[in-house]
């Protein structure tokens, strides 16, 4: 099944199931995070598929929110594709290189992204994948049990401001700048993609920049999961991405960043589409 | 005013005034991030100080949780005090070095900090800023108004997680490894250390290993504060750990970590004093 999260007419969210190409159908939770909450989730979603008393919302009309807009942890893996590691002039790692993000960094598939005060806005398209039960200091098999599904994320970066230290965070955590969705789709149904891996494809006002399969992921997505809980417990609603291939802007010779008015499409087959237009504030003059 | 967060016999917490040396009065809050949410909090505390009905606490009995056990943004800034900017052989910033936490990583001023899989546990004795109102890309002036008040913090680090790859984050964000408390100074009443800065020390059984004064900050509170807030919103209840001065067990020859049933202890003139003991499982022995 694909599930979102969706904006009510009443300033609220809900979660929502995608009935068809065409319609949602409204569930019993604020969001997509609430709904996994709930241990028997699955028999929620299938009692109001079941139900007559239905809201049925078309998908012209559904206005996506972030799909986790509470989550508590946002966790990222850097260096994670072999291509996008040569570009960045590092070795494959031995390690996962892991930084945080906050949920107010999360915004939605649809939404315009706001940004102030950066110059070298950049793209990272990502497989994100979700949390759907408690995992602390748990092995691969049973990460990969607790996995809920697989959803769609870039990894918008301020490379002037992630650039300044040696720490990634004050480039990676700005409000309202990693889109995320527009689905979730239920791990149970993305099964050829576990074994044969996700497409995920970035492109830039239409042009194809990044294009990887996560079957080359250096840290596969129960093999991440498992190696965070080994110090921090993950929770049902919580958010793994899992780094990006190669074609980032600041790889390109020369670099390259998002202007005012660009549009930045985030796709993976089998999942979904994020489509953002990036609103650039006042941006800051940096010599590449 | 000082604020505390104590566990309630039921197994949740409340928040609570100090009223002297000896006891404590419960608050009608369930932890002081829940009372600094409430934009008249200084009303509510002087409510319940003036009420006949009052719950009081003896200090002998309190049972001290983290300060802000759900603060939704822990973030820390590194390499801050010069001199230990100078053992970690590192120039003086032009920018803070920024990283996240979560909540999960927070634990009392006197709870067993329980360590597992790690056998370099190092210490880092910091003062804890506590956000008392919303701030999104404020000034300094304004940040210094948001500031509630201070605390004692520990960033206790996994240095050989920490050192794994570049990103910090695998060696800070271990759950409950991170005290905080005893309790919250409020802001009106550090007027003197707010120019003078704060004594902060460190001790390993009772040996002193760490002091430095916050007047020799590179970043200070309201810098910090302000600095951040130019790319995420800060709310009531969110910490900002200010960085450790000197004295880490990394930077010593030869470097020394905690050993299992070491007692750290933290402690800042005018706020308190957090002591806690390292239980230590099956370290890993790592070679220095």
């Amino acid at each position: 099944m694909k599930l979102a999260t969706l904006r009510t007419a009443n300033g609220g969210t809900t979660a929502a199931l995608a009935t068809g190409a065409d319609s949602y159908l409204a569930l019993p939770a604020t969001d997509v995070g609430a709904l996994l909450a709930q241990p028997e989730w699955r028999a929620v979603v299938e009692e109001a598929a079941a139900s007559t008393d239905q809201t049925v919302i078309a998908a012209a009309d559904a206005d996506l929110a972030p799909l986790l807009p509470r989550a508590g942890k946002v966790i990222c893996c850097g260096l994670n594709y072999g291509d996008h590691i040569q570009e960045m002039g590092r070795d494959l790692p031995e390690y996962p290189t892991l930084f945080a993000k906050y949920a107010d960094t999360l915004v939605g598939a649809n939404d315009a992204v706001e940004v102030h005060g950066s110059g070298r806005v950049d793209w990272e398209a990502e497989l994100a994948v979700v949390v759907g039960s408690e995992l602390f200091r748990a092995d691969e098999d049973r990460a990969r049990e607790a996995i809920a599904g697989y959803s769609v994320a870039n990894d918008v970066s301020m490379r002037d401001w992630q650039s300044r230290t040696l720490q990634w965070f004050q480039g990676k955590a700005w409000d309202g700048t990693t889109p995320v969705g527009p689905v979730m789709v239920t791990a149970d149904e993305s099964g050829p993609h576990d074994v044969e891996g996700f497409n995920v494809r970035g492109y830039v006002n239409g042009e194809l920049v990044q294009h990887g399969n996560t079957s080359t992921l250096v840290f596969g997505p129960a093999q991440l999961l498992s190696y965070i809980s080994q110090f921090t417990i993950l929770r049902p609603g919580d958010l793994v991405l899992t780094g990006t291939p190669g074609g980032v802007g600041m790889g390109m010779t020369p670099p390259r960043f998002l202007m005012d008015g660009d549009v930045l499409a985030t796709e993976i087959d089998g999942i979904g589409r994020l489509e953002n237009t990036f609103r650039i504030h006042a941006p800051v003059a940096v010599p590449a």
